[in-house]
């Protein structure tokens, strides 16, 4: 196959503003490959970053692509990397370690203080025609995963990570805070480890529908009145909305030596009932992003355990970036728009 | 409701001879209740000692009372249980343990060096038309549970507790050696959690095409060949077969880190690869029945992830114990036969 | 051995208000042990009862015997004790727990719901001259452990509990925040897990001194400044204060992956900076008391791992229980006042 | 400092055949490490390739370098490589693995399929004047450790990762079987991560009194009759001796729940008492090398936790190879020769 010298992208170049330019088509280096884009997810913080030019202390300066949840075709490979790989359709896992600090020697290289991850400044992402990316992280699907749902192995991954952190076991009671497509997909995972009873609260109602309608045994307006009113406590919460008082909630309703994960991104700093975490003997962390979930979350997506296409709530070409970045703020049911570099 | 004096059970004197005779109702004691037995599934360990009179150290040496897997209506309370227990549906954790050792107070009860557990002598089975039991082992079933359902938890946990024990995540690659129930059983668990992949060998064809019936990726001829022909390398293997070659092969076919759950009993000692334990770092453990399983083996069964009812074989009345006994000698395709006291 | 029918104990009528009285020895039940105490050592809890007459929700309404620091030797047993437990020193677990509940089979017998404590309210404890306990709580001690040293194998337990739940491994970087008698303990157990560092902050001068004379290889003013000044990111914070600030600054001192325990009882609500729990995938969890600590408790003061004679800072008769409760007050070196019903 | 181009080293042209030749002094690759050995430990594995030219299917068809137990100064540094890490004194981790694969990337690098250690056909050893190695295996060491002590953190890594792997906890009882070097270390880990009680046997007398100086509770001659009749059950049993009744004793006197680790390498198949696995639910694992070690053990030997010095009983130079590798056969108290290639 002939590579084109040149490649069409979608660039950032500050907040609200997000042009198509042409750029070089990247050369896969050592145990790189390089990867025809096929379908991007459409993440919160892409939006975020569209809609205020940083998150936090990552500040975009020089324009960026964003997009981190993609999948496509391997169409060359670098040095080292075995050349049957090219044509194979993979799951791109968009980070870079070091491989040699102790985060990365000990399994969790999701907290390498090197890690460059996809369109976090000043890393480029996927809405592109092109990328290149470590041989490791290009995971092979099978066939009857789509575009899309190889794509969203990425929004699974924290899902996976997040249950797996959570240690939820058979006959678990799961309570899900925040229905986006993070925490549906927590709420799916949760069900595929053999949770019990998975319950889904959130404050809006068609997510609410949504989540009932993937297979939550309960759901429950959070607006209504405190989650303790309608809930007897549970072993695990999984924390997805970032709103403070669901992070709270989440300590009262759980049971004694529950798990909570913090999984949303919400204030930096919140009050929180510590005197429950010693009362009860809660265990609590947090999940940034994940390391070594991609083969599960393929797996979990390819023997039907958890629908990825079912998020899809638009199609967008890599022109109509802008709509798809603002589908969220158009569109009151849209879950997860897609990015079509190619189209 | 009226309780009787007196009562009919199933009494194996000795190998071979089962009679039915009638003994008095028990009372339920300080924290016991007193459960009018539902239906009770046989298992190997019954007929082991219905043809042998024996099971390693332990003898029949007076006659016993068969029968560990049962489910029934509890009649009557002692003290200090809630009268409200009282028509209540329950699987009965057949286990009676001291609560003030070691093994109990870490959460391991089920090697309480003073365990009674049902038909094992001297402790009588549920082969009768009332039994005593601790009333915290009287698990409460839905009622969407039918009985032989609710007696099957008893070997539902003991595949749950395999599974725990290997701490299968989704993702894994599992084998099951041995597609008798409780083969079947772990099988059914380990999708549950998520196994991307789960494999079932046996030496009989109509068990692998039951596993195959009830889920399995995959079914292999034992008798055909070494696993290890058959197989990529797998994370986990539970073996319930007991026999020695299955137990040789699953040190070979384990990959790296692989964990293996020994349940099946076969000879007490065998040759083993332990080179392989070394140099793969394999995690080998077994299990003796089961603790803290039921509440999440009648979650799976109530849900719909294992279906218990579809084990079932053969359906006996107390006066039928023996044929009940002999099933799987005169009917090949026995997997379960179930008795009914009450009928 | 002649009992007597009648013993002197020290009654807290109300707040600040401590009577010797007289009471009949009590007999042991089933499973029982009676014990004539030796030593008890005065916790922070039995000095907050003496003040306020209240901890939290637990009101002394009644008079109430504190202390729950103890050890004695068996004296009498109760039906089903081995008679040749009579003479045996031994360190009291000051906790009945029911044995049937979730909790309790599980190995978390702590957090037991029905847990019954010495010295809070209404559970008498051991400011008397006898007691009486479950034999399984009544932990033989070698008679190499002093009186004291037996007495204290509670607080002892308590860091035992929060290092086991801090995973502290050969190797870690540790910090344990307040220098009270927990909090030097947890000190001494994570040098005994093989800790290659220990640091130790607290608001008190001679405190610190303590601890550094006790090994630890850093001690810190935490008057003086944040934390975060004195010190590289640590793997573990053991936080025995209570204190606002010391709460917060456990967070910020945290290594990836780090485990924070909270031992220490301070406000119910903090505000905590949640981000850091999720961008460096912190775990959190706290203690209540302990569970099957007094073995491992004992086997370190044993070998001399841990020195529980040094903590020791005043001796009193029972009818000088108020001044041992006022120690803290008036004797800024105080740290672990013993009481000796005996004497 | 002027490095000279030629370098002396020893090596194995066959078995028993050892020569000093010339070498050219290698360069080190970006992220690599030029390292001037200091010392180095010999192995048995050095001593097996010496007498028989392999180990398993590992054999010496080219001439190798032996040695892995390695410290030295930094003396030059690849592309990549902080120029201040020039003069650091290192214990050398010899091993280089591939960073990519699953088992590379979860955390167990040691399991890397493509994994190229020291002193391992095809691969060079360390009884050289100069190595490379990746800058992130060559680990600091303080000032008070001395060269023999910095190399003989290899042999304590195994300790460290068998200790580590066996979950030693603050109270447990240990038997270590094997008393060379290896179990020695095991036995000293234990102690430093707080075992109650570490029993030590062996067949030879020396080594017996070498483990009761270090610090062993018990000494036990192997040879005077089972282990079960001289011990109480114990809670884990790490096997370094590799002797078929060393291990089979190991399952016996295990306590319900113990924990097996198998270190020592011995025939490839045993006959194992399988039924006690499963009775006594025990853990049973093995290892190969170490992962993630090296600090903690350089941690321990800093602290005073464990004496390597005192291990050494030999001190050789480069062209004394032969007389190092034959040591043990020479000097019946012989434990551990050291070769410095500098002298």
């Amino acid at each position: 196959m002939n590579l084109p010298k040149e490649q069409p992208r979608s660039l950032l170049r500050r907040a609200g503003d997000v042009v198509v330019d042409t750029a070089p088509v990247p050369e896969p280096g050592p145990g790189q490959v390089l990867i025809e884009v096929a379908a991007v997810g459409v993440c919160g913080s892409d939006v975020h970053y569209f809609d205020h030019g940083r998150i936090a202390d990552f500040v975009v300066e020089e324009p960026l692509v964003l997009g981190h949840e993609a999948s496509g075709v391997i169409r060359a490979v670098g040095a080292g990397v075995p050349a049957d790989r090219v044509g194979q359709r993979v799951a791109l896992e968009p980070q870079q370690t070091c491989g040699r600090c102790t985060q990365c020697l000990t399994g969790r290289y999701n907290l390498c203080p090197d890690v460059e991850f996809f369109a976090t400044p000043p890393v480029h992402g996927a809405f592109a025609r092109y990328v290149v990316l470590a041989a490791h992280r290009a995971h092979p699907v099978p066939d009857t995963l789509s575009d899309e749902a190889a794509a969203l192995i990425e929004p699974l991954s924290v899902g996976v990570w997040a249950a797996r952190k959570a240690a939820i076991e058979p006959g678990d009671r799961v309570l899900i805070t925040g229905a986006g497509p993070v925490g549906l997909l927590c709420a799916d995972v949760a069900r595929a480890r053999g949770a019990a009873w998975v319950a889904v609260s959130d404050a809006v109602g068609h997510r609410l529908e949504v989540a009932r309608q993937r297979g939550a045994h309960q759901v429950i307006d959070a607006i209504a009145g405190p989650l303790t009113d309608s809930l007897e406590p549970v072993d695990v919460i999984i924390e997805c909305s970032g709103a403070a008082p669901a992070v709270r909630s989440a300590f009262e309703v759980a049971a004694p030596a529950a798990r909570i994960v913090l999984v949303g991104l919400g204030a930096p700093n919140l009050e929180l009932p510590v005197a429950e975490i010693q009362i009860k003997e809660l265990v609590v962390t947090g999940t940034f992003r994940y390391a070594n979930c991609y083969p599960a979350a393929i797996a979990l997506a390819a023997s039907g355990a958890v629908d990825l296409d079912g998020l899809v709530t638009g199609r967008f070409g890599l022109d109509q970036v802008a709509e798809a970045l603002q589908a969220s703020k158009t569109d009151p049911q849209s879950l997860k728009p897609v990015v079509y570099p190619g189209r």
